[in-house]
Parts: structure tokens; C-alpha cells; sequence
């Protein structure tokens, strides 16, 4: 038996485009000879739809996207995920359902059974959980199809569910498992998922076709990375990360465990990669190209325009570069600097006429007040829109270039330095900002090397520094790791060797600053816990604030 | 036997606060000669807690809280809500309780059954079902204790859920209900909760002691509305709205339904008091009292202006009015004239010198490309950045003024008329911002008669009109509550008589401007469907766009 796998980047709620992706890839497994050709969970309407799920004419429109694709299932069979309607009044109305075509017929239907409702997932919100287990007979040999989450309570030792749905399907005795997935991207995640296939096929002795979406969905990154793996738990091929991928396996081959195919694993090569495929499908997906940053001689605006040059283009990303009274000249040579290495079109603003207007536009209400924050976050509004202007102008999307140490403590300007329509590093720590930077330059120095080593400053009043007002970053970022990622209380995180009023200030800051993020774009998710619908915690609450 | 309902105002993470709270409403009953006093759902740390429920800090503080509240209730019995950690491995690691002390000693601990995760509710991300049913001896008489939406599945018809809790205590033959609710407002909703309350109590034969929270939570408002019903189903009190009220109600009379107390219901009063109080709360909560409003001259910031005033008071109140060469002279005059209406501080600032010198600084960029989109976003910029410039000097809030109907349809600037820390309005449709006005107005003329009679413009270009670029808001609002709160697709709302290009347009709108919507202030929510936390749909999204 021939098994194709296609990894796909889906479009949410683009059914024309998805099911042509989708037909393209079961005609070209039919004339390769394939049986059977495997695509996504929720692949015709992309992943996650969201509240979309709870329109009955989207629903309308992935019944009608699954009848096409019968219809161009002839003599071949098809696995691909969709939403179907739960036709049980008792319960939520849909089920997240695998279904299995073969030769124009609608031979089975999968429902999942495990529904992930945390962090970034939803499914209880809209999904009853399958209930029923029944593998399929195809060509002579037995399939468990499985989606996503249904193969993640190995044994049922995952505390989160009490259903195990291969332990349901075992005793009928299948000859290998399928996974459709839709299993997002994080930095640390591809080793997890490794294991969990290992895991499956050594408890039931049998091979799994495990195939993942790639792509990007605003903050949602998928990576791909589709597995095929032999009974004996050895990787016989893994699909590249960050790529559309097509392969047809034999069923034998597999099971004889003949070869295996793997992918490097680097953490900063994955978040590299993962970030230019956000920045490129958000824009591909929008159906807009051109991009404009305003360059500030720092390290977060640098990296974020090598990214978007290697996204988009060197002819679609154009940048700002807007000096105030308290630039330091090496901020404008080094921009400058960067600019030409890219060789992208950039353009010098200088904010201080506008800045001495607004200035003067306020005196009657401010009088003779001293300098503060005000006329800080002034300069930083300024900036943001002029790159709005540019944007409104000439149909760029300003890039915001927040890292997420800042983010986090709130070391940003609302409306200021915190807008534009994607955060590209706002899941990126400073400390891991520095690596990017480096990861970039390692053939040739494409940031100015003065980029990465001069102190951070946002050079908003006179020798600023980060540090004047936060601890160092190798620090902060470990505290705010300890915190956001790992959930540890004020207490653990002293007790891990920090000082008790520098972790209290930390923490009050990040959540106090919740106004702040609420406001901002959606950041590309790399992490484990990003900013954003993963991570939702009230504005008004006075936890350790 | 007395039991006392205590509806109080609380703060999600203010431990101390909540429990300070609690035990003052714990003696006043204990002085009264009550039995029973009872509290909301999640009292100890607030409704929705959110992420904060993930942090074991967090938790170990919620039970800090009811030991602290045990040790308080000496000869007299509680009834508090409080998560409680689910102590066996296999499920989520917390239920949502209601814990029931009596004499210092926890007798029985309530797990909440039924989880509501829909809407804003996200109860299954962190709690697992209850699915034991047991009720509470108490002084000779049986309680059945329950947990707001545990009594909405009557007779298990309500098709989202499986069980029906009431149902499995009823045969231990309880005296009566008692249901610990944190049950959100919407305008539509306290009829609703009436008639749920009493088909439970129909159905049981026995009375019910409902108790809710009021106050808001950033975005969300509690509206109390608290309930003690006998068991004909007849309403023995409704507490009153949008206020702290604790009473002592024997259990005699409440099943003899000697009295009736009900509240008026009405639609525009309600939003009227819901919006007061999201906006006193918002401050108290934050800690803040002052705000600043841009007067445009317009309906949006009179209605946003008055509201700001009742919640905060005249002195906590200062608006800017800021023309511009298209602002029209009776915009300055209505706005002039509702300042002094209201008795709060106003300043004029003319926006024009600034606009004149951001078109000098981008001169070089824009050369003679004519007027657009850029130019007239440029004035929303420089208004909003003038309004955070005050924010910041003088440590106001500012109040975004925009409606639901420009948020749904993406009529708002970015980092302009959309900054603010909180959206008064932003679940209220343009027709029934008018609608407030003329409540406003029942009793005196507060905002001039020209704001409400003049047609609406953004006045950012010359004689612009909303209706240049808008149907009217009649048809607009109807559209759009078809699709944002009943979700109908386009060929329904289509067969309700409106023209197909029409509809097709504005839903597109909707859809296409998620973008600005992410970034925007909560807005407090009035209606079933909300944008915000309640309503989450994709950004790169393609489905009607």
C-alpha cells in the first residue's frame, strides 16, 4: 500500500484556495500512484477557525468544501479534516472529524476525542468529543485514524482527559495509526511531538503517518514537520519545517523501518525560520506585500527588517529612520548602515519640528511642567505616526518591532513604539533577540556588528539607558521566563536565587502592564506561552500588583 | 431559619480586599440572627480570574482566603465560592466550588457540574465538571447547593450539557436551592435568569436563594439582580441593579411568597447604569479617578462625556476640544456648550499648526500626492496623541468614545479616535447611543439638542457626512445584529429585505477589520455579543472578505 502524505499551508475560511491545494495533492498521489493521500485536521477551512465555527453558513461552506473533494476522489482515498455537523441534540453542534473518502464515497468519519481547551486552543468551545472508536478497513488492512490531540494521552497517563483513543481501537487490530494534525509551532515543541509518535507506535507495535499543517495563521505558526514512523519507534522520515511537502510512502518500507530522514533541530535557526514564514503568510494571507519599519539604530528594529527582507523582499520593505534632539548620531550611521547592507530604500525623518510644535500647540495646558514621561512617549507617538502616514500613503504595513522582555514589563509606548499590525519578535525575549542577531550575521555582517554591542537605549531623554530603568537582560528575561512560562509564584522564583524586591517589581510590572498588551498587534508565537490568546489574564485584577 | 444574600462588588486578586469584604457581610448577618449567609461565585478571588487560576500562587492564595473566612464564621453558616484543587491526578487540576461552612467548619464542598464554555466564559480551560451530587443537612433542613450554571439545564434541555444537577440531588429531598452565581450582564439577559429560576423552582417544588455579583471586571459587568423566589415560581425579592445589597429573608415567608419586590426592566436604563458602573469600577479598581474625553461635537463623545461624569464625578472629568480646519464652528459651540452644561473643565486646542508641520516633515515622502485616507487619519492621530499627551502629564485616563457600529465596520482610526484605556460605547450601536442621549435628556436638556439632530460626520474632510461612506445607522445597526449577535449568514440577512451588495459589503467590513478591533480598548459589554474576549475571530481570516 502507497500512503501520501501532503503538508499544506491552509488559509482560514479560504475554501476555494484550500480545496484547490487539496485537489491539486490527491490528483498528483493519484497519477504517483498513491491509494491513499492524508491532509490535515480542519484542512478545509484552515486551523483555528475560531468563533467562525459558530456561523452555520461557514459550517455550510466546509460541507459543501468535502463534497467537492469527494467528487475528485475518484479511485483514491482521501483523509482530510473538517467540521461536521453533531446531529445529537445533546451536546455542542459540531464535531472535529477526520473523514475518510474512498473512491467518491464517505466511508467513515472520525470524530476527536481529545479537545485541547488551553493556552491557545478552544475546541471545547465549539467541539463535543467522539465517543465512538472504529477503525477503517481499507484494501485489506486496518486504519486508526486519529486527530491531533487523540494520540497525546498515551495510556491514558495525560492528567488532562480520561479517554485513550487507540487503547478504544487496539483490539481491533490495526495495521498502522493516522494522525491528522494541526499542532502549532513552538521552539520546544517538534521534541515533544517526536516523542509522543515514538511513544504510540512502540505501545501498539505498529507504524504512524502523522501529518501537520505548516503555515502561518496571524500569531499561529505552524511548522510542518509531518512524521512517518516505523512499529520499531524509528523515525523513517520527518518533513521539513517551514515548507509546503508532498511524499508518497510504502506501507512495507515503513513497517521494515528501511531508512530514516530527520530534520536539524536548532532553536534559533527554528524561530528564524518560523518568524519569516509569519511575517510572509500575514502578508500573503492579507493580500498585501510592502512593509515599512522605522529604524531607531537598535537591535530589535534591525532584526525585525532582516526578517521582513527575507520574507517579503528587498524591494517590498522600505524603512524610517526618525532622529530626535536625543539621537545619537551612531543610531543614524548604523541604520544607515543597514539599510545599504540590505540595500532596501529608507528615508530620515527628523521629529524635532513636529515634536517643538506639538510642544508649543500644549504649553497653554502643560505651562512651564517639567519634562516627563509625556514628552518621552510624544517622541515615540511621533515616530508611530509617521510610519502610519507612510502606511496610509503608500498601502505599507507598519511592522511593530517590540521584543517580548518589553512587552512584558510594559517598556513600550502605547500607540508609540507598540504599533503596527504584527509584532514580529514580540514572543522573542531580548537575550534571544541577541541570538537572532547573531544567527543572522553568521555568513557576513549584516547588522552592523555596533548594533549588537552598544547598550540598549530607546533615546528618549537625554544618555538613556535600558538599564537605568530594568536589570540587566540576562536577568530579566530569566525572571520573566521563571513567571510567564513556567507559572512560578513570587517565592519560587526568589528562591531560585533572585532578589526579593527585583522579583516582586518585575512581576507587578508585567501585570499591571496588561492594558498595554491588550492594545498591541498580535506577536508570532514561538514560545510555549506567548503574549496574546494564549495568555489571558484581566486588566482590572490586583494579583501581585 | 434566616439566610442572608450578600451581592457584593469584587475584585478579581484582591484577596484582601475580597475577604475583608466577605467577613464584614459575615458579622452584619451574624448580628441580624441569620443562620445562612451566602456569597457569589469565585467571591474569594473574583469572576473571571482567568490565567491567574493557572498560577499555583494564585490558588494557594484562594485557600489562604477561606481559611481566613472559616476562621470568621463562628455560629453561623457560609456558603462561598472558591476554586478548589482537584486532588486526583487524572482530569483538570481545579473545581470551580461553593463551600459550605458551618460553625468554623467546612461541612460540604459543591463542585460546579456544568461549565460554561462559550462566549466569554472559558470555564472548561481550567475546571473539571463536578459529578457528585450531594446536599447539605443543615439545622434540619436540606440544602441543594449549586453553582450559577448549574441550574441552566432544566430537565437536562438545555443541549449543551449532559447532566442536570438539580436533578440528581432532588431525590435526597432538599428544602430548598441555594445557586452562588458570577452571572454577567447583557441587556437581554435578567429576564432570561427570572424565568430560569423559577422553572427550577416549579419543577422542584421548593424555593431558591440566588445570589450574583455586581461590578465590573475590566470589560465585564455583574449586574446583581440577585433572587430569592418561593416554590410557586413566584419572585419573593429581586435585589436591585448595579448595586451592593445584602439582606436577611426567612425561610418561612420566602415559601409562603408573602412579598414581591421586583426591579423595572428597561433596556436603555439598564445599559445606561451598567456603562456608569463599568467605568466607576474600571478607576476604582485601577486606582485611578481622573479621565480625559475629546469633545468632537459629536453624539459618540456627549453620550461617552455625560456617562464619565455620573461615574466619576465633575471634577474627575476634563475634555479637550480639538478642531481642526474641517471642524465645523457649531461642533465647537455644541461641545463648548455641553462642557458647560456638566460644569467640567474644557480646553481648546486647534490641531492645525501640528498638521500643517507633520505635511512639511513628510513633504519629502508624500510630494504632490493629493489628499487621502493618510491625511485624514493624520487628524485622528494627532487628537489622540493630544489626548495621551494630558493622559500622561496629569495622569488621566482617556475614554474612548467610538460605538459598536464604527468598530464593527472599521469607521475609526488607529492610534487615533480608537485610543483610550477603556471603550464606554463600544457595545453600544450608533441608534442606541441616541437612545441614551434621549434618556439622558428625560429630565433637562444635558446634551445640546443640535448633537443629537445634526447628521454625523468625522469631520475630516470638507462636508463629510457618515453617510457618504454608511447606509444609514437604521439599516447599518440591523445588519450587523444580525450577523454579530445572531450569526446569520448573508442569504439570510439578504431574505430579510435588505439589498444583497449591501450586506455583502458591510460583512465583509466587519470581517476585514478585525485587525483594528484586536488593538482597541475593552469595551464594556452590554449586549450578548461583544467584540473582545467574547468574540473571537481570526485576523488573516478569509470566510466574507
Amino acid at each position: 500500500m502507497k500512503i501520501a502524505l501532503a503538508q499544506l499551508n491552509y488559509h482560514i475560511g479560504n475554501f476555494d484556495g484550500n480545496v484547490a491545494r487539496i485537489i491539486k495533492h490527491i490528483e498528483r498521489a493519484r497519477n504517483d500512484g498513491a491509494d491513499l493521500v492524508c491532509f490535515g485536521e480542519l484542512a478545509v477551512c484552515g486551523y483555528p477557525p475560531r468563533d467562525f465555527l459558530e456561523f452555520r453558513n461557514f459550517i455550510g461552506l466546509c460541507t459543501e468544501a468535502v463534497e467537492t473533494i469527494r467528487e475528485a476522489s475518484g479511485g483514491i482515498a482521501v483523509v482530510v479534516g473538517a467540521p461536521v455537523v453533531n446531529p445529537v441534540v445533546e451536546g455542542k453542534d459540531l464535531f472535529n472529524a477526520a473523514i475518510f473518502i474512498e473512491d467518491q464515497e464517505i466511508k467513515h468519519v472520525q470524530h476527536k476525542a481529545l479537545l485541547p481547551t488551553y493556552d491557545i486552543f478552544d475546541e471545547y468551545r465549539y467541539f463535543e468529543p467522539g465517543s465512538e472508536f472504529k477503525t477503517v478497513l481499507f484494501n485489506g488492512k486496518r486504519i486508526a485514524l486519529t486527530i491531533c490531540e487523540d494520540i497525546w494521552n498515551i495510556g491514558n497517563e495525560n492528567p488532562l482527559y480520561v479517554t485513550c483513543p487507540l487503547d478504544n481501537m487496539i483490539d481491533q487490530k490495526p495495521d498502522f495509526i493516522i494522525n491528522i494534525s494541526a499542532s502549532p509551532f513552538s521552539y520546544d515543541h517538534a521534541e515533544k511531538r517526536l516523542e509522543v509518535i515514538r511513544e504510540n507506535c512502540l505501545r501498539y507495535g505498529i507504524p504512524m503517518f502523522y501529518v501537520n499543517h505548516i503555515g502561518a495563521q496571524t500569531e499561529i505558526i505552524f511548522d510542518g514537520g509531518s512524521v512517518v514512523m516505523g512499529p520499531g519507534g524509528k523515525i523513517y522520515e520527518e518533513m521539513p519545517y517551514f515548507q509546503e511537502y508532498y511524499k508518497v510512502f510504502g506501507l512495507d518500507d515503513v513497517i521494515k523501518e528501511r531508512q530514516s530522514v530527520q530534520q536539524p533541530k536548532n532553536k534559533i535557526l527554528e524561530i528564524h525560520d518560523a518568524l519569516v514564514l509569519g511575517i510572509h503568510d500575514y502578508f500573503g494571507k492579507l493580500g498585501f506585500s510592502k512593509v515599512v519599519i522605522g529604524l531607531s539604530g537598535g537591535i530589535d528594529s534591525a532584526v525585525t527588517t532582516v526578517l521582513a527582507v527575507e520574507a517579503l523582499g528587498v524591494d517590498n520593505v522600505r524603512v524610517l529612520l526618525m532622529p530626535s534632539q536625543f539621537s545619537s548620531q551612531h543610531s543614524i550611521d548604523d541604520s544607515i548602515r543597514l539599510a545599504e547592507n540590505l540595500g532596501i530604500q529608507y528615508d530620515i525623518i527628523k521629529i524635532e519640528d513636529v515634536y517643538h510644535e506639538y510642544m508649543e500647540t500644549l504649553k497653554p495646558i502643560f505651562g512651564d511642567m517639567p519634562f516627563n514621561l509625556a514628552e518621552e512617549n510624544l517622541q515615540a507617538r511621533i515616530r508611530g505616526m509617521l510610519l502610519m502616514a507612510v502606511s496610509n500613503k503608500f498601502g505599507h504595513i507598519v511592522l511593530n518591532t517590540s521584543n517580548k522582555s518589553e512587552a512584558a514589563v510594559g517598556y513600550g509606548t502605547l500607540y508609540g513604539d507598540m504599533c503596527g499590525g504584527l509584532s514580529v519578535i514580540g514572543d522573542v525575549y531580548k537575550t534571544e533577540v541577541y541570538e537572532l542577531a547573531h544567527y543572522i550575521n553568521r555568513h557576513e555582517e549584516v547588522i552592523p556588528e555596533h548594533i549588537i554591542t552598544k547598550p540598549p537605549s530607546a533615546e528618549l531623554r537625554p544618555n538613556q539607558k535600558d538599564t537605568d530603568s530594568l536589570p540587566p537582560y540576562e536577568d530579566l528575561d530569566e525572571i520573566l521566563k521563571e513567571y510567564i512560562e513556567e507559572r512560578l509564584g513570587p517565592e519560587e522564583i526568589i528562591a531560585n536565587g533572585y532578589d526579593a524586591a527585583l522579583v516582586k517589581r518585575i512581576l507587578r510590572l508585567v501585570n499591571i502592564n496588561e492594558f498595554k498588551r491588550y492594545q498591541t498587534a498580535p506577536a508570532l508565537r514561538v514560545s510555549s506561552k506567548a503574549f496574546g490568546m494564549g495568555r489571558r489574564v484581566p486588566i482590572v485584577g490586583k494579583y501581585l500588583s
